[in-house]
């Protein structure tokens, strides 16, 4: 800091208060600041809450990736001669898209960078998934991670405390300040782990519905925009995806059972909406690493990849090179389940017209399939399988879906909460469209 | 707390957020769990931010302000049996009305428990005034205070830590994070102090310009009318006159020099603005006493009061009783200033049209009447004497104004800032207004 002109915290504050844009070096005082204790937190609290209401310039919010990114390190893959391609989901309820993903664009000789993250909220994450494969080791070393890579062409590992700090310790601020559900912050924190990790560019799985974690219609819309800009800002590529996610994705939402559908999917099961996700997801990653013309081919190619198993065996191939049960994992078909079942029936004959995903993934929690405190264990085999889906028409006593737990209080918590989740009508709902939009 | 249902402090500081309005119990846990710990100072200047942007409801300013009066001691002033009103004004430069007031009032049968501030920002302090007489004490006991008035009618006070504490830690709260400029936490500041000091009444100089602590014209009203209509529900009376700050008001900028023109006024001679401002405060404090039937009536007694010297007199009874040194006053004649004065002058001819009171508030306190650091000496001598005000015709080569200090670095930082102050323009400005609005 010793070039900067002195600044005041509180002046700052003031200037973004006042609806201005703080400059690239003001923005630096503030983060380098708080990182070193000469900003308190108390200081910004207020500055975070005054970027809710003032919001952030696509400069600003740049800007601030920059410096989070800059807090840690930055993964080089210069030395890997493919593309490098990654998968950013904001989050929902049995999308199971990354563990697909990850094998099947790989299979393409697009290197897939994959770091991801736990649980948060009613949404489920991907290591808890991964490790309900016996043995499978989401804790890989910068070194292991882009040996992987460099080897396999992929490699699936948690967040380590080497990307972006700042962010780190911005989001725990913001946690308990009211300041999570801000657009630029949300952008600056997705964007600050991503472009640390190294990748040329990115696909982006923005989830629209009650489901995801950002109300409404248009504040998806938003941070797709702004997490393009960003990228491009930072010279990557970038294309969002705009998905619906009033219902869960598929039909099973759990640890395991999320790594049974996709296995299911990789071995040629038909699962429509799961099916189409992937395959759109895949096509936009082949396409941004130059496999395609476009994202449709793209598409075709990824299908294919489907068919013809190769996508199985890449993925058999992560679980064994990060010591996952290979034989566990081909055990699929046993249909491994926590130890009691119930299954909850409809009420009465008609249409299913909503599934609440926000309620189902809080009750896939009350089974045990995530942590209500940090220090919860998971049940790897809870969940929930769905018999029906929006639009499936049921009769009176038909199973709609059934839950699996270890203790009878688990199924009567989420039996309690799940009956708020399912609506069912005279008239066939119309349909719902699960693509809603594409930008780039 | 036990009464309440267990609360979190992210959801109320989110409540507030999207804009709706905190019960009176909300409102306790946050203010009660700041003080013992139990709401982070993080969280609580977040939820300051939030009330920056989405204000208060008059009901929530009120809950506010009771909590903070909760906080510390409420004054009993039962014993008096005489009505008993106090003024408050937001700050201004050159502003001695205070000093002027409470005698003059206190003549009329009217107790005044005024307890005031020190100088803050660009703005004088009544106490440092008051300091300026050799020996007179401000820091009264809650007991010596309620004497005096009971004895004498009126006692000028500081602000002790009985009063509102919670009050002075949100205050300093808002001092680094930008929330200070926020008329409903503004108003319950003031509040909190002026109802726990148990007068029966309020008349409130609220200013409107550059001199002001509030920027623009809309501000200050509304700040006024938040200011009524909470004393209104704690079952005071209240009357708030809106009056021009933007030049200083009267002649002389300064700790003695203000007492220097206060007395002067008392003695006989004419500051028309000093005068007009001060005869409207006063009677409006004197119909609030219900010692006239309305402000116009009021007004015309306190000109009396002033005329016949009682006021004066009162002013000396009161410096005796706090232990100042009369003889002191009463040699005001003399025009005791700092050891070096230096003359400003006009460098055309032409009419003053601005006389920027701001910067001439920050001009005084380079010259040694205020401080910079809390830490600062002040220097009761120092100050501006104006030699001409708004509208006055004046010749290139006249003395606008004169400065006083005790080193020529003092003069040098004042003079280099007080240049920007002074406007001289070919026609003659449109007379300024200086009691603009009085509401009740």
């Amino acid at each position: 800091m010793h070039n900067l002109p002195r600044m005041n915290t509180s002046e700052l504050i003031k200037k973004k208060r006042n609806n201005l844009s703080l400059t690239g070096e003001e923005l630096k005082f503030l983060i380098d600041g708080y990182l070193n204790g000469e900003v308190a937190d108390y200081q910004m609290s207020a500055f975070l809450m005054a970027v809710y209401f003032r919001g952030m310039t696509d400069d600003e919010t740049f800007r601030l990736t920059e410096l989070m990114i800059d807090s840690g390190v930055r993964l080089d893959l210069s030395g890997i001669r493919v593309p490098k391609i990654d998968k950013h989901s904001t989050g929902g309820v049995g999308d199971k898209t990354s563990l697909i993903l990850a094998p099947l664009v790989a299979c393409e000789g697009i290197a897939v960078p994959m770091i991801s993250g736990r649980g948060l909220g009613h949404t489920g994450g991907t290591l808890d998934k991964l490790e309900s494969i016996p043995g499978f080791d989401v804790n890989l070393s910068l070194k292991e991670f882009t040996g992987l890579i460099g080897s396999a062409g992929v490699a699936l590992a948690g967040q380590t405390k080497d990307f972006a700090p700042a962010d780190k310790k911005l989001y725990a601020l913001r946690d308990v300040t009211a300041t999570v559900e801000c657009i630029p912050l949300i952008t600056s924190s997705i964007m600050s782990k991503k472009l640390a990790e190294g990748a040329d560019g990115f696909v982006f799985d923005v989830k629209i519905g009650r489901g995801g974690n950002l109300p409404g219609q248009n504040e998806p819309v938003e941070l797709a925009k702004k997490l393009i800009s960003t990228s491009r800002r930072a010279g990557k590529k970038a294309i969002a995806v705009l998905t619906d996610m009033e219902q869960p994705l598929g039909r099973k939402i759990g640890n395991w059972l999320e790594v049974e559908e996709s296995v299911e999917l990789m071995s040629g099961s038909m699962i429509p909406d799961l099916f189409k996700l992937t395959a759109t997801l895949a096509g936009a990653m082949i396409f941004l690493g130059g496999k395609s013309s476009d994202i449709a081919e793209g598409e075709q190619i990824a299908v294919s990849r489907l068919m013809d198993k190769s996508a199985l065996r890449k993925f058999e191939e992560i679980v064994a090179l990060q010591k996952g049960e290979v034989g566990y994992l081909k055990d699929w078909t046993r249909l491994k389940r926590s130890r009691i079942a119930r299954t909850v029936f409809a009420g009465e004959s008609g249409f299913v017209s909503e599934l609440k995903a926000d309620i189902i993934g809080l009750a896939s929690i009350d089974l045990g399939c995530g942590r209500k405190k940090i220090s919860d264990d998971i049940d790897p085999l809870a969940g929930i399988v769905l018999h029906a889906k929006i639009g499936d028409e049921v009769k009176a006593g038909d199973p709609v879906l059934e839950m699996y737990a270890d203790t009878p209080e688990r199924l009567d918590s989420a039996e309690k909460r799940i009956a708020g989740a399912i609506c069912i009508s005279h008239n066939k709902p119309e349909s719902r469209k699960l693509i809603i939009d594409i930008l780039d």
